[in-house]
């Protein structure tokens, strides 16, 4: 167990970066509302400690360093189908970062969103039956896993991960829910708003492999390291299967909820050839 | 420009592991011939040394280390089609390391090997142009991307990854060649061999998209990391193209060669249940 309930990486306003502890006001829960946090010295998947410290947040950062995550696992459609893809740790980005949308990306309609628990393992796991699945998790958070279906589907289905891995097309925060305020995993509301519309509504209950399903059936043969990343899959209402479909356009906010763990909420910003280079 | 010409990660006489720059005799390219090696210090991918100890190689292990990797991306058969996947970094193994098969992956048919030209990027690269592109290599290995067809294929296509993810399914090395001793990866020999008969044969000259269309088609939109590696497909002569098909069984040895590179040799393990769970 960690000795955190709510893990926040942030930017203080003293100008450095931290991992916290949020502190919230009594009965808020969303993670995004954070002012202040405990400083968390030491290594947050072994030796830590919270500290007395107390930062004022500036601006909640992703919740994992990039450096702390190792292998970031999708399901492509849990509440439907058990596919299984990988993204490159670059598309990760904050709570409340832009979506860039890279020159090659705006040619077509196709740019959508898929709101999704992301599980967060905290210690080595391999080959781990189901009824011990849940004590290798660090935590919970929620992401938006866009995703352009043009790359994806028309362009020659094995490009499927190159429709989900652009720089920043990954956000996920606003911190980390831990076990200790998570017990179940399978009973948490989850939505989408497109500019305040709600266009995914859903519970984490209706999943089909729910979580310690999935950790125990990824883990077979294959090592989870503390710091991967499984993004658990959408429920339906994503922009593809609506009539008529609901594209992304260049400034809509999309946000993410899932219920004890809060809003990641994110404005598309269609990027020019040149700021593409930076 | 690195200080190194064959990058070697290893074991040594006296216990410890380091990077250093292999000492081959004249004439000789196989860096799995590697006997001694100057000891490298400081960072690979920026600032560092090749010093003046020579320490003896007791063992040759993955070119890089685990935590000095981050994305690895696989072009699925670039000798015929462009497509493109991730793996896990707890798939990649060293170049003598036995392949293990967990139980799930020993039931049927389809076990099968891919030779593969690895190319280490070594500097952050994003909207690289071709003409810039192998500036941004580290330099080049060579892999098997070990593959089982079954549950790439009949278990329902979305599962590609899975088939090839498994804990050690990656060996590669010997060593990384680096652009100081490959000048033009085009022009490799590149084979693989199965219990000594040759399986596979062909040059690198015939891949479809060479090292600088791949890196360039990859970065659009994509940060590469320095770390990262790209499997850059496999030429014809893998078991499931053969008649008849040609499947890995217990106990056989697979050797992949790069020209310029080396040998990379591998047993194939069946484990138990049991020894699956170490």
């Amino acid at each position: 167990m960690p000795a955190f309930s709510r893990l926040v990486r942030f930017l203080a306003k003293n100008g450095k970066t931290y991992y916290g502890d949020a502190i919230l006001p009594e009965g808020v829960t969303d993670i995004a509302k954070t002012k202040k946090a405990r400083v968390i010295k030491g290594d947050i998947f072994g030796k830590h400690e919270v500290t007395d410290q107390v930062a004022d947040v500036r601006l909640l950062l992703a919740p994992l360093a990039l450096e702390d995550v190792k292998t970031v696992r999708c399901l492509g459609l849990n509440y439907a189908l058990h596919a299984k893809e990988y993204k490159p740790v670059t598309s990760l980005s904050g709570p409340t970062d832009p979506i860039p949308i890279h020159p090659i990306a705006q040619e077509e309609l196709g740019l959508d969103y898929e709101v999704e628990l992301v599980v967060i393992i905290g210690k080595e796991a391999k080959d781990v039956p189901e009824s011990e699945a849940l004590d290798y998790v660090l935590g919970y958070a929620v992401g938006n896993d866009v995703s352009h279906r043009d790359w994806q589907v028309a362009r020659g289905g094995g490009q499927w991960s190159l429709g989900k891995g652009f720089d920043g097309w990954a956000p996920y925060g606003p911190g980390i829910a831990t076990s200790n305020v998570i017990k179940d995993p399978q009973t948490l509301k989850i939505s989408t708003r497109v500019n305040g519309q709600t266009v995914q509504e859903s519970n984490t209950a209706d999943q089909i492999f729910n979580v310690s399903q999935t950790i125990a059936f990824l883990s077979r043969g294959h090592t989870l390291l503390p710091g991967d990343l499984i993004w658990t899959g959408t429920p339906s209402g994503v922009g593809m299967g609506r009539k008529p479909q609901l594209w992304l356009k260049d400034g809509d906010i999309v946000e993410v909820e899932l219920e004890g763990v809060g809003i990641v909420s994110n404005k598309v910003e269609f990027i020019k050839e040149d700021s593409a280079k930076l």
